[in-house]
């Protein structure tokens, strides 16, 4: 059984205490085990199925207000979700019974079946505005780094240029008159060296300070608000307890924090973190709809749903997002909750879109449109490109779980505010130099992805035509420029840069994504494999290779293309998204018709990841975080029986109830003496036959409200679980008749079940623990903990890093 | 337990006695139950993980093809999820330890690891290329109703105008010169009377012997060839198994039939067959890959992803098409399956397009591309389409169920190919007369969806245009003329023709699916409905609803929006698809700006129809035709307990076998006394503490074998289910030792376990039988059939129904 640690039981006994002054507050308005004869009463009837569960959840349905902590779990705890949907299932037949009643009780049943619709739409709309405001926001404060619009100083660089009709493509530069950089400002100048050590100087300045009031809210209100958010969203919709990580604090410091760091020019984005925010909106939400607050389980519906309207507002892809949620996050995934995820993923999407932060007519994120499809000979680079993309990709996760891991060993983790001003200063200080790197990292994918055409003025675009020709339409395939080997230079700069900060960056304590820095890292190295095909395209048309294809020299490869895959191979490489992955992309950038290229590419970087490093980088943090997840992708190829898992180990004694034979001093002595969260209720402790299961705090409240409800309390009292009463005499003690806290229908397994099939019946049942017996007789347990150690103890780590506490 | 039905019994009983004649054969080749010794020897080390599954499990990685049936299944069975998928993990592990041995094991290991992959990617190969045969063919065949080709008579109409350079819009109409129309031919004239006679009668002649040709194939070759397949093949991946509903004879003729159907004008799409047909290639390919060949709920991964690839040929739409597998048809699918599934549906649209069965650049099936937005004030119309679809889905789902329900009850059902004749026929005679139901209904729905423009000279454009700029790309929102007028009431002669032909052509013996009638059905209601609207903004532009945004009288209505929105509509509530229905609506048509459109009609028409009728047409046909499938998505309001299911009843005593005091012949009297497929085994017939489990099929290849090695038999001798033998005296004959044959894991449940705990853990753990205890002792059993049972005894429909021989 579950070995608590000292802390967890100390804190599980204060919280009991607490429950017992709440209890005696309940004692005249509750029908809550306020008498034996009560009990006797509903004992006799309980061959329904009304008798089969512990009788608390059956009153759950009535009283769930008046009885404290009924299906609540403490912090860092697992759930029990056959117990939590069993309860859902009462109440839900007892609001049908209702039903008929009256019209009041109609209007109720009615606004319980709608509540889901009507609680996910909620979601949706105010997911969708937050992503508005973040997004507005973060824009607003990236660009005050620059200057700002001193005629209208709440309007960013591109929509304080758009008075002046001389917005230049993508609003990288903010060269129109009315927007003032700040060495404008404070020398009167756009160019020379003044104004350049200025506009470095104000540059660095602003990203410290958004980083340090970045780090210093989260240090002071919020410290869940840091990370990403993924790898524990996963694990709390796995069935986990974090109180306090999806709160209202969380979300508002979230909120605050991500534009700030955005806005610092760190290598982070907020896509990650928006899947937290939705997160964080969903479980609020969830509160005005008790169906859902006070089930834990049912809760974890809503947060499915909100995690899909988390990536449908990052990216503009509400399918992407329900495939997000369905293959990534989500744990327990009924069908119901895909159409309702879709429901809250639109409705987000479409909200956002209303908003329209980016003022523009964007339908996506960044829209591309090449003049010509993807040949088939360049299947092979893509798979390359896929295989150089799960390498950086494994590099990343490497060296970022090391970092990670010496940060926890060592003094480092204790100065996190300092560790964020650091790396902001080093990333500041490097990145402006480059003006890739300089630019926000959206700004650069969407001029990575772009083909280069009759607007384009950078150096990417730099190539010297050579047919007399000189549409851009029909020769944009020609010999590149000085200014495109200038841009390769560049541009692998950046990439080392941004590849070796975001190894830092990820896991410091600010909010932090990481979908943005990999589809970065991954379109620069796109773009330069592509311009490097393109080139060699055009130097031998006649290779092999192309295939005759690219024997007219109009354009037969688009870097910008590979760029797009490159993006794809690298993100899929960190995150072993696979159809979401793609079908993201393609709701990214409209391509439909380079599904095939970007799937091929994905594939290739999954396997070279899979083969390079087993897990993506969020098990990898949940791994290094110790969190209670049950992966239901991963495969054991182990041989173990529940026999060897279970607990007792052999020799040991398993500490049991008896049906009718002990006295509430034995149990209490026992429930003192042990840290379990229940306990396995047998006839008799010569024959351990399996009656039932009872949780250690239904038995304590049960006993200290017998002891309230009995003046002359009697420690010598039998606790009985049994219908029937044995036999007495006159004199002694009445009997504490406990049969309606006895789960009757523990979930069993035989000692000889192997652990494949154990872990199974875990996931797919989502259980708490189970009983193991042998030719009926109970044997011993194995706990969620218990597999989880195994778990850990196959792949070769700690077990005990479990944490559970 | 199960009772079964005598034939059945018969049939199991001749099986057996096969299995006997075959058993014989292995005598001297195979290890399995050779001789007394080796299974003490297995025995001895029975504590490790090797012990708790039936010995044959674990030889069947060595010796799966000496053992003849193991793993396999009788027809009409269900499988057992959990034993097959240890199944596969031993036989995995086995692969893995013998992988080091040598090169040529580390290639096997390599291939079996590899083998899903190369499966789907046949599947998917394969499915193109049988999609493009039948598009060519069936486009060809529903063309040579009305003429030919002279000059190349394998082209159909638009391919031989192609060359005359005088093709219509959407090859409607053949009146380019190099196509001769019948009655040019045998009445060398195109107008007049007597043409349209020849063309009439041209016409019914080809339509009524393609659908004899169709029928009569069905009927001689393949009678599992007829109808849509999706129910069968949901409950196939429900893990049942029909012998031959997947085989190549139903491969060929379902291919060949939904060829003739089509072209054969009767109202019925190839959309659905295509479902069928990539699932047929799928089974028979995974023939070629024993990993998946051998072990039904492996096969059952193949089969999901080749639905997924079924569905993603017949629209074009390989992500509608994974969700349409996941959400509609299968029922085990784990996340790898979901990224293989992927990777197949694109292959297989991926070479549809490559072979280019419409010899145009379609990238999809419908494009459609309107100048205009949608209003939000439209999401009312779009809200009363999804009602009216609701409704319609509902006339046809109750119509077509009563309709099938009957021809089942009376003779009518024995005459199944004059059946198909007088649809024919009748289709034939009426659709003639009316342009709109004349053409294929493919070609309607691209009209339906089109919006006017310059090219368009049908009936439905027909509008006179008040404003002075007569340009179409401003003005298209007009005054209806008389030839809208004539076009609606066309079209509702259609609407209802198509609706009452549908009803009676579902569920006749030729291949027949639902999607384009659906889609069709919706498309003329929306059409409708859309040209309503038009003209109410056209004459009343400052009603209130318009919200003032139609005062400018360019159009601000598209009634093609309108027709695409009904078909969604429509296609929803027959089939209750939900996000894979949006999926495939957006991929058919391009028209991602249209998903808020399309799911807000989906879901008010799937509210509708859950309201009115509960299942779709799909589950319906489910419940009709009896087959065992246990619905994922259905809801219990129930509160029975296993102990009212089990079998046997209270008072019944329970067939089990006793772990060490059986005589063989006790035993096979049991055996020949009962029709169980399974019995329990307990410590003895007074204490029925439970041991294990043991299967009808491995009792009697064992006692057989036995019977075999022991020259001087005796049927007295003890059967053992221990590993250590009981005290005997000398004389007494030698034990059947049977331990290697015995489950010892079998999955249990108390007496008091509510029923859907019970459903929910046949449904998550794929269970054939759970045993059924109270405080360790057996109290009897609960099958898969028994749950089924329960099931439709709870939506009070005939328990007796369910088909299980």
């Amino acid at each position: 059984m579950e070995g608590w640690s000292s802390t967890a039981a100390r804190r599980e006994f204060i919280f009991m205490k607490k429950e017992f002054i709440k209890g005696k507050k309940l004692k005249n308005r509750s029908s809550y085990l306020s008498s034996d004869d009560d009990m006797v009463d509903i004992t006799t009837t309980g061959t329904t199925a009304e008798g089969t569960l512990p009788k608390d959840l059956q009153f759950s349905t009535q009283d769930s207000e008046d009885i404290p902590g009924i299906g609540q779990y403490e912090d860092f705890h697992t759930i029990d979700w056959q117990r939590d949907i069993a309860r859902d299932r009462m109440r839900h037949r007892y609001i049908v019974k209702k039903k008929k009643n009256s019209f009041l009780d109609t209007v109720k049943g009615a606004h319980d079946a709608w509540s889901g619709w009507l609680c996910v739409f909620l979601v949706g709309v105010v997911t969708g505005t937050v992503a508005g405001i973040i997004d507005i926001g973060s824009s607003w404060m990236s660009d005050l780094k620059f200057g700002i619009c001193p005629d209208a100083f709440w309007l960013n660089m591109e929509q304080c240029c758009w008075s002046s009709n001389e917005t230049t493509f993508g609003g990288v530069k903010g060269n129109c008159s009315q927007w003032r950089m700040w060495s404008e400002i404070f020398g009167s100048s756009r160019v020379g060296l003044w104004a350049y050590i200025v506009s470095y100087l104000s540059f660095i300045i602003f990203a410290l300070s958004f980083a340090a009031l970045a780090a210093g809210l989260v240090r002071v209100f919020a410290p869940y608000a840091c990370g990403s958010g993924v790898p524990e969203i996963k694990t709390i919709l796995g069935g986990f307890i974090i109180r306090g990580y999806l709160g209202k604090w969380t979300l508002i410091i979230k909120s605050i924090g991500i534009m700030l760091a955005v806005s610092a020019g760190l290598t982070l984005g907020k896509e990650g973190p928006m899947v937290h925010i939705a997160s964080c909106i969903g479980n609020i939400l969830t509160y005005l709809f008790p169906k859902y607050g006070k089930n834990e389980a049912k809760k974890r519906e809503i947060l499915s749903a909100a995690a899909a309207a988390g990536v449908s507002v990052a990216f503009g892809a509400p399918i992407g997002g329900v495939l997000f949620s369905l293959e990534e996050v989500s744990y327990y995934f009924p069908l119901k909750t895909l159409w309702r995820s879709f429901f809250c993923a639109l409705i987000a999407a479409f909200v956002l879109r209303s908003i329209n932060p980016f003022g523009n007519e964007h339908s996506v994120l960044y829209f591309v449109e090449y003049n010509k499809p993807w040949n088939f000979f360049e299947l092979i680079p893509f798979i390359g490109l896929g295989v150089i993309g799960g390498c950086i990709a494994t590099i990343f996760i490497k060296a970022n779980v090391y970092w990670c891991r010496r940060r926890k060993a060592t003094k480092l983790g204790q100065y996190p505010v300092t560790e964020v001003l650091v790396i902001t200063a080093v990333t500041a200080v490097l990145s402006f130099p480059n003006p890739y790197s300089r630019m926000s990292m959206s700004q650069l994918i969407y001029l990575l992805f772009s083909q280069c055409g009759p607007s384009s003025s950078d150096g990417l675009c730099d190539y010297v035509y050579v047919s007399d020709n000189t549409s851009f339409e029909t020769a944009t395939s020609a010999e590149a420029g000085p200014g495109v080997y200038r841009a390769i230079l560049l541009l692998l700069l950046t990439l080392v840069l941004k590849l070796v900060t975001v190894i830092f960056t990820f896991g410091i304590k600010i909010p932090c994504g990481l979908f943005i820095p990999s589809l970065c890292l991954g379109s620069i190295a796109g773009r330069i494999v592509g311009i490097g095909m393109q080139q060699l395209a055009f130097r031998y048309p006649h290779l092999w290779i192309f295939n005759g294809e690219c024997d007219n020299s109009d354009d037969c490869i688009t870097p910008g293309l590979y760029a797009m895959v490159g993006a794809a191979a690298v993100l899929g490489g960190i995150t072993r998204m696979t159809v979401s992955l793609v079908v993201i992309m393609f709701e990214l950038t409209g391509g439909v018709r380079y599904i095939v290229p970007l799937m091929a590419a994905a594939m290739a970087s999954k396997w070279v990841g899979d083969a390079l490093g087993k897990q993506g980088i969020y098990d990898a943090h949940i791994g290094l975080n110790g969190y209670p997840f049950l992966d239901s992708k991963e495969e054991f190829s182990h041989t173990g029986l529940a026999a060897d898992v279970m607990q007792p180990k052999r020799g040991a004694t398993l500490n049991v109830l008896t049906q009718d034979s002990m006295t509430v001093s034995e149990v209490e002595s026992l429930m003192k003496r042990t840290d379990h969260n229940g306990f396995p209720v047998v006839v008799s402790q010569e024959s351990q036959y399996l009656v039932g299961y009872v949780l250690k705090r239904d038995l304590m409240l049960a006993i200290a409200n017998f002891r309230r409800n009995h003046e002359y309390f009697d420690e010598h009292a039998i606790v009985i679980f049994t219908s029937t009463s044995p036999q007495q005499s006159i004199n002694a003690p009445p009997f504490l008749k406990l049969k309606k806290i006895l789960d009757m229908a523990p979930i069993t397994i035989t000692d000889q079940t192997p652990m494949e099939t154990v872990i199974d019946m875990f996931r797919k049942l989502g259980l708490r623990q189970t009983l193991v017996t042998h030719n009926g007789r109970l044997l011993g347990i194995i706990t969620k903990k218990d597999v989880l150690r195994y778990v850990r103890q196959l792949g070769n780590e700690d077990p005990s890093s479990v944490l559970f506490t």
